[in-house]
């Protein structure tokens, strides 16, 4: 377990890297939250009325809350590395890097991309945050659709560490490494390679598909809706946190590995893999589990986000330590064997 | 988000039950393991030739590693309330609770439990720890099939907060109570109801069903083996482990809850459900998945189940210490709120 992305070490940055952020909604204040503190110039473009009155209602509570104290003072200071504009040249002539993050609407992203592809430096890296429309589409209007490519990052980007990598065909592959290298090396996070361009990317088909099983079960009346979100998060949550699952079953077939473990519970999985539900969207069952979510949570408030958020910090700065122990333990033990061995010799 | 379990408290839990464990293999030493500090006097069962030496050799680790010390220094001491026999009536004819953990074949668990039901007192709760043969299948022998019901733990028990409890449509209803009662009250644990006998019980329906897609998506060449495994580490894994998935895409979706998150993306949901794949064990996939997880993971060893689960018990901490805090803050503000509400009367 030793594969760890480097650590994310703010004074060796690079901090000469531009960064434009194109809008500044959820995703793109999350984003611009994120690279603040490492001190690159940021730019934050959107069109909104009173942009700069709403920027600064909205992003110092999320640069509060991605500070590690627990009770977040938000200041009403912008950062000094941040600009805020509506001009779109203005927000991307001398950018290294530029981050979409703009309405789910491929027809505006095409044509988004073709204006910045005319007002950008050549050398810009040209990401999109879509969760959904892939960069062969989004490149539709471009002169040369080879610059773009995804950053898909889970909500909420400042906090979670995962970014999907999807370039698109024709994407170069230099600006894909630079990408998994700007991640993984400047920032710490954990970029990760999809290689083809599928629906729903890798991360969300895979949650989604836990999720169409959830809700079978929940409809199917096997199992309330706060019971099942029990069970995950006292099984597979954090299970998962610490070893993903082709890892984990893995280590549950021994010295067989993924073999061992399919031989020894391989009929179980297949019984419910026959018996997995197929539940669509617009089905019956929509009904009564979105009350039965109503009542069993309420509305989610900005103290319940805070909440989560602070906990989930908690669970990352765990898992972070954690691997550090066990990597000084591992060295330990080297060192003993090796001194064991030279006394041997002696 | 103030739904968890009371704190585990080992003085106030009661020290009088009586709890005999049915087979000594990784399962119930992990059981044992688990209720040994809390002080009541725990019997194992097991027919294995050289019992004390085996139960020597491998529960003393086991309840090192199950200490928070980081790094465990095992003592060769059995602990005081602990007994061993190869003998089924002395460890059942004064039970409380016998929890069976017996390899996985029915007629064994049938011909078991007639055995064990004439043996212990009539006020014994019966369970199971089976992972796949329903309380009903297992009760066919049984004089009164109203006393047994399955309580399922995540592996390993000793660490994860999980058990999944499964009556039979047989079982009283006083009983799930008590064994609900039972692990969240006096072991601080999360006991979860599956309302029906379903097979795969909740939890490994649900990580069957990422599975089945994971395994998909790397056999489709989507994926790498150590990529799937990245994006639930850095995305999935941690957000479960604080919230379940129904509550955090009701969560996602606003002052609508989860009709609102699928109004927002059900579209993308439908298509990741349409494309979802169809793997059965045994297929061609099987070589390639098995083979690069092999190259990726080599094999999983002593020192890296230490080391995943001395990491998985720091999440659990920090989830724990993370909802105190949320909890007293809660708790501060109320008392903010009190004394503001007095100062306007005053």
């Amino acid at each position: 377990m030793n594969d760890d992305p480097p650590e994310q070490d703010i004074s060796s940055a690079s901090h000469s890297q531009r960064i434009a952020i194109i809008g500044a909604g959820t995703i793109g204040l999350s984003i611009a939250t994120f690279h603040i503190p490492f001190g690159n110039p940021i730019t934050i473009y959107d069109t909104r009325p009173n942009l700069h009155e709403y920027i600064q209602a909205n992003l110092p509570p999320l640069l509060a809350s991605s500070s590690s104290t627990t009770t977040p003072h938000p200041s009403s200071q912008l950062p000094p590395n941040l600009t805020i504009t509506t001009d779109l040249a203005s927000a991307v002539q001398h950018a290294d890097i530029i981050q979409e993050s703009t309405p789910e609407v491929a027809s505006l992203k095409q044509s988004l991309w073709a204006r910045i592809e005319r007002l950008c430096p050549p050398t810009a890296l040209l990401w999109s945050s879509t969760s959904g429309i892939p960069a062969s589409t989004q490149s539709a209007h471009l002169r040369d659709p080879s610059r773009l490519l995804v950053v898909h990052p889970y909500n909420p980007p400042h906090i979670m560490p995962l970014l999907e990598v999807v370039p698109s065909p024709a994407t170069q592959p230099a600006l894909v490494r630079e990408t998994l290298r700007f991640w993984r090396e400047e920032r710490g996070r954990r970029p990760v390679l999809v290689r083809k361009e599928v629906p729903g990317f890798v991360a969300n088909r895979l949650a989604f598909a836990l999720l169409r099983e959830a809700v079978h079960l929940v409809a199917e009346g096997v199992v309330g809706v706060r019971d099942v979100d029990a069970v995950v998060e006292a099984s597979m949550g954090p299970r998962w946190a610490v070893a993903g699952p082709l890892r984990s079953y893995a280590a549950g077939g021994g010295e067989k590995g993924l073999k061992g473990f399919f031989e020894k519970i391989g009929g179980t999985v297949q019984e419910c893999w026959r018996d997995q539900g197929r539940v669509e969207m617009g089905g019956e069952w929509e009904k009564d589990v979105f009350r039965e979510v109503q009542e069993a949570y309420g509305t989610f408030g900005k103290e319940d986000a805070e909440e989560r958020d602070s906990i989930t910090r908690g669970v990352l700065e765990a898992i972070r330590v954690g691997r550090l122990d066990a990597e000084r333990r591992r060295e330990e033990l080297k060192v003993l064997e090796r001194v064991a061995e030279t006394e041997k010799l002696d």
